[in-house]
């Protein structure tokens, strides 16, 4: 669901530290130092190394006007590669000059060599000898760009088709579809299912595997841009749950023939095509099939010489739903055995299938799950992935090894570890942080030696004033599942008085707000909201992610009511401390958490006052196939799901304050969720506030967002606070 | 200009009494008594005659299930028709039977006869007989019905186009227009220079003149349907100042022969075809001619039998604006001669023309103005006509002897008169009322007899808690000029208290908000906020209507300064008040009126806290072409001007609270004015508010006016009134 990882974006990105007492004199902070987009907000970013990654088994990463390279055992560190080096190269290549280091990514081919932009052209550069290895100039409407693993040739679309353009300059049009509703190379399935690109080369590079989307036969959706001269509308295929959804094919471009073979997926079309993975001999496509009603997939294997379909491996099927996210992983060592994920136990877990579909083992098993499959060492024997054994909050990095079955945790302190592996998979990146670190980053061994710290980042906001965050778990409403919960507390708290609260909600699957992450992931308008003498409040809630099948399939068509009880629960926390003021409780949240705010709202106004819903899904029959009917099936198969579920019923129940607030082109959750409620509150004779960020879509972002937090904390300020 | 109508059909149908003094044992009124559309509003509708009109020189109207007659000398009355009888009749046509009394309306012939709908059909009736004369089955989808004047022909449109039925029942379609985008026997030109029709029956019935507008190079604006299941667009032709404007020409149908001529009217195709007048003769049309620029005009005659231009009467211009709004009218007695209506002296006045285009005599003058013609006595030597001689505020009802060039007033009582004539014109309904009385129906004598009084209204407040109107005059910003003020005080005034006052501001050109009707034509939300503790005042600024051309004109090509000055003069007399808080001045208008509030609040945000702004226009480029340019030119020719009345020009200024509210479908003043003033505020970093009516077009209207009321009403309570 894309709106959930725009929010999730904003919730990792912003980051915050704990002063234990505030002094008089520590400084205020101020919205555009706590907002993404603010004049100041970089400033309280906590340091890190620009551009830090593998080149090969050494590490990069760019200080000032240079590129150091480091080694691994012992982090001594020289000069790679200079911003004049590099601009002596260009030169020579008849290219302007950069003003700064260009942003790198590596090819890790025998030689590893770095990848960069310079004025609209993609230069391949070899680091040690400065040489450029190769210029393709490229233009500003090519979109979707992957690069075949070795980097000799990209992949990219203009409008609704796919071109390919190698290392020499020259370019061939892979597919030519004349009708714009027919789409090629791009993500599909609103980027469910893990998908989130629409070309994948087959190792190496020969063949391009793509996704081919027919809209034609689905509803198209206006969004008008008043920022036009006349406002006008861009119509984007929309297709709601239960309506006509889009259909999807997969087709092979053989780079060297320039032929394209279609796999012959057949009938129903408006499946979901989903983990295309290639055979490692590049003769077999593997896709995860995923029926319409989300409850049965198949994993099926298809002749890339043509298209024809050769075996169904194996099948899932799930009384609510499967959601296959990741491609099979095969081995290096063994063509026949690939890596499977499945929470078909209750957890996210990892299976060894031979190509013949048949289990071969579990390889990881227990009330945790893999969180991230990082792949194998060179021989195929270790394979690297990361979990949440020491607690929902935390991931680690694991190695397996699959002959002895042995498992070593590499990672040590507790906290979100975020892992590169170097080139030979014998050294990794540790870049992490945790509740009270801003941020750490080791260069460790997957060995026995020990890590090297490269940075110890300080707390940024050292000086200034700051809540005291606490974590801590309580009982869901089913009086048996721990929930995680976090408590901001005003800055400078004085617990002899009474605070207005609001709890910041999100609820939905996909997302978890909690982890032991810098500052416990807080938000900087929470960090805001303590400074101006409220508490805010927020539990993960039955339903959010990272605790298995069964904590979040529990919101199976009838979306809101467990996550809501949950939520009760908190705020029956949350106003048995003595500093809260229970007559003055808020909340906010957006998108799934705009859905929360308003339904509490609606469904507790004994215990919520003031809400502030963003983006906010009303009604799930105007929300999108592929997420909406995974959760609540189609409007026709759960009618009463739908029906208790649509906020425009409970319009009439509006007691308190609710302020609703969307952007004006937003794709995601259409404009038409909150205008609808807005109706159904002019005739319920019910009385919300709108606000409308024109020119925004599913998120308001950019500079604008200091704007939205002032908006909101004003309006919590006026009614909740008086 | 659309908007200032609808906003005024407001103005006009809420009329409401005084109490002197506020009793403690007053009952309280609500928002549903005092909004129309609300549930018990009706209640409160002073009492009248329902259908009062004449049949021939007889007065008629309805009562429970009949229609009563009446003679106009002595107001004796009788039964003149049942339902009974009705449906007897409808029966023997083999119609079904109607519930109650059909709404009628009467053709003047020799006979007179009734015309109504019953079951889809329409009926034409002899009211003496009972006999039915003629049934003609109409269909839902027949738009624009326009009866000949002997209601022997029905023109109507279905789509773009027009047909027109006998009394036969056989049909014939005049025009075939197959591109949506040619509309014809339609309103053109947006409804301006008095256009509200686009039929135009000869005298005789048997040539039908009509408007053709070709709108294919009009921009499209999308009007987005949130109530469908999925939105909708629905795209409007809406020519913004400045850009391409649609072109009309008048056609001709003669019914006997079934051919059509187009009258030649030539380059540039741009320009205004208005008031259309068929020669007594039917040989000849007249049309007032309008450039694009609207400071010029031809009234052209045109030959009906070829289209061919015969002559050019005669031409008016103004460095400003002119603005025909009235047909010629012919003598009844003399084809050569018309009356036509100018406010070439400064007032609008009647003058008489020959058909050679020589201006005969001015037949009135003064400093006031002729608000209406009703047209002459069988003779011709009388002529009737409306004025404001006895002052701005009234209007009274003149009969002017062309022979003689003696004029008399035929109405006594101070007031707003509503005249209708008899068939012979010696008589007239006189239905009028003033500010402290509800309702008067005489039935009068155009010659010397004394009025009969059919009904005399009761205060239909009696025994509500009531606040005092007080009307009168201050100086405008010139320091010359008389404006007139209406001033609501606080139901139970104690003016040792201070109060928080409202400014209700219109502010543009054709409206009028304070008369001398039931109220002072008071708005009920005004007497609601009088009941809450609030004064409510008003004043008619310069640039409003019937107080003269130099009166109104103030305002071209600068829309907002001069208006603006005179509304500052009436808070300086508000705020003078020993009973007004100075500090707590608000300002709410619609249309013209929001953009004057908006416009208020970011100019003087000194002088007033807190606004309400409803449909506003905020930036004249979006506004349409006809009443656009009238007042502002183009864009090119007024830059200036447009970019000192550009309100997102301003937007930084914004210090109070602003509530900005908005129908989602508004077809006048489009959406995209308030969109783009909440971008501009975003941008500016200031805080308005906003509200959308989804479903609503210029005004929110029906039931759910009293919504608005109360949402505008919680707004100037949460931060005027605390």
């Amino acid at each position: 669901m894309r709106f959930k990882r725009s929010l999730l974006f904003f919730v990792a990105i912003l980051s915050f530290s704990i002063l234990d007492n505030v002094k008089a004199q520590n400084k205020a902070l101020t919205l555009e130092d706590l907002t993404p987009g603010g004049k100041t907000y970089s400033k309280f970013v906590p340091a890190t190394k620009q551009q830090l990654q593998w080149l090969g088994d050494q590490y990069v990463y760019a200080l000032s006007n240079e590129f150091k390279i480091g080694n691994p055992d012992n982090t001594k560190e020289s000069t790679l590669l200079t911003l004049e080096q590099i601009n002596n190269s260009l030169q020579k290549a008849n290219l302007p000059a950069l003003k700064s280091l260009p942003s790198v990514s590596v090819i890790n081919n025998d030689t590893p060599l770095f990848v960069f932009n310079a004025s609209g052209n993609r230069v391949v550069l070899n680091p040690f000898t400065t040489e450029i290895v190769s210029v393709v100039k490229t233009e500003k409407n090519w979109a979707n760009q992957d690069y075949s693993a070795k980097g000799d040739k990209l992949a990219y679309t203009i409008d609704n088709n796919i071109f390919i353009v190698d290392a020499n300059g020259s370019s061939v049009q892979v597919t030519d579809e004349k009708d714009p509703a027919i789409v090629c190379g791009q993500s599909v399935h609103r980027s469910e299912f893990g998908i989130h690109k629409g070309t994948f080369w087959s190792p190496s590079g020969k063949k391009l595997a793509f996704y081919r989307m027919d809209e034609s036969m689905v509803t198209e959706y206006p969004l008008v841009d008043v920022s036009a001269r006349v406002a006008k509308t861009n119509d984007i295929r929309y297709p709601m749950a239960g309506m006509k959804s889009h259909h999807v094919t997969v087709g092979i471009y053989d780079t060297e023939s320039g032929k394209t073979t279609f796999l012959q997926t057949g009938k129903p079309a408006d499946r979901y095509f989903t983990n295309i993975a290639w055979s490692p001999d590049e003769k077999a496509v593997y896709v995860a099939e995923i029926n319409r009603e989300q409850n049965h997939f198949d994993l099926n294997r298809y002749q890339v010489s043509n298209g024809a379909k050769e075996a169904t491996l194996f099948s899932e099927s799930d009384s609510k739903y499967v959601e296959p996210q990741t491609p099979a992983l095969f081995l290096p060592n063994d063509a026949s055995k690939f890596i499977w994920q499945s929470q078909k136990d209750g957890y996210n877990h990892l299976y060894l299938y031979n190509t013949n579909g048949k289990e071969l083992k579990q390889l990881t098993k227990g009330a945790w799950i893999v969180t991230d499959v990082l792949g194998f060492d060179p021989s195929g024997n270790n394979l690297f992935y990361m979990a949440t054994t020491r607690s929902p909050l935390d991931r680690d990095l694991f190695k397996l090894n699959l002959k002895s079955g042995k498992t070593e945790q590499l990672t040590q302190e507790a906290g979100m570890h975020n892992i590169a592996l170097s080139g030979s998979k014998k050294y990794f990146i540790d870049n992490y942080t945790s509740q009270h670190n801003p941020r750490t980053i080791n260069i460790s061994s997957t060995g026995k030696k020990k890590a090297q710290t490269l940075l110890q980042a300080e707390n940024p906001y050292k000086g200034y004033a700051f809540p005291e965050i606490e974590v801590g778990t309580i009982k869901a409403a089913d009086g048996v599942t721990d929930l995680y919960y976090r408590l901001v507390k005003p800055v400078g708290l004085d617990s002899t008085q009474k605070h207005p609260a609001v709890v910041y909600v999100y609820g939905g699957p996909h997302a978890q707000l909690i982890t032991n992450s810098w500052m416990a992931a807080t938000r900087g308008w929470d960090i805001y909201m303590a400074s101006r003498g409220y508490v805010v409040f927020t539990v993960d809630s039955r339903g959010s992610a990272n605790r298995g099948r069964d904590f979040e399939n529990v919101i199976h068509r009838n979306l809101g009511v467990n996550e809501m009880a949950d939520q009760v629960k908190g705020v029956e926390f949350l106003t048995s401390l003595p500093y809260v003021d229970a007559d003055k409780v808020g909340v906010h949240g957006w998108s799934y958490g705009g859905f929360m705010t308003t339904n509490l709202m609606l469904t507790y106004p004994e215990l919520f006052k003031v809400g502030a819903a963003g983006g906010p899904v009303i009604d799930w029959k105007y929300y999108e196939v592929m997420y909406g009917e995974r959760y609540m099936d189609t409007p026709k198969e759960n009618p009463e799901g739908y029906k208790n579920s649509n906020l425009l019923n409970k319009a009439g129940n509006l007691k308190g304050n609710l302020l609703m607030i969307h952007g004006d082109i937003d794709p995601v959750v259409v404009w038409q969720h909150s205008l609808a409620f807005m109706k159904a509150c002019v005739e319920a004779r019910t009385y919300p506030d709108y606000f409308v960020y024109p020119g925004h879509e599913h998120n308001v972002i950019g500079k604008d967002r200091v704007h939205l937090h002032e908006k909101i904390t004003r309006y919590f300020d006026d009614y909740l606070k008086k």
